[in-house]
């Protein structure tokens, strides 16, 4: 098995209202230090290696459903085999 | 300027219908090599420091607000200062 990190994050351009309201939160529970928050999706993909290429998968399984190319980047990290 | 990654993730026990469901599309769509789905938050914080640790404010801020520890957990990577 082989374990795979996704993050989707949202596009540098594109407002990010909750990440403005969690930043707005800590502040008022007092982390004025907190000066912005940009919240996204991080995904953790267990994969049994098959005939295909593990690195074609991931992109494809990203592109096609786990981010929405028009607002999100993703990017992946492809870790050490996990022995089930 | 320093910037903060979290991720905050449903601890081992907790079942996660949310990623159960992605599995199960990305199986339809044709990847049958994705064995499992676990669906977490990853958030970067931008924070200008302040007189406090920025540790113990990280630590505090994901206690109180960014997870519920009752069935999340949550790590976090300290980057670089950041130049604004």
């Amino acid at each position: 098995m082989v374990k795979v990190k996704v993050f989707v994050t949202l596009k540098e351009s594109v407002l990010d209202p909750q990440g403005k309201a969690v930043s707005n939160a800590l502040q008022s529970l007092g982390y004025e230090e907190v000066a912005d928050v940009r919240i996204g999706k991080y995904m953790e993909l267990t994969i049994e290696p098959s005939g295909r290429d593990i690195e074609t998968v991931v992109r494809d399984a990203c592109e096609k459903l786990l981010s929405n190319p028009v607002i999100e980047d993703y990017r992946y990290e492809i870790e050490e085999a996990v022995t089930q």
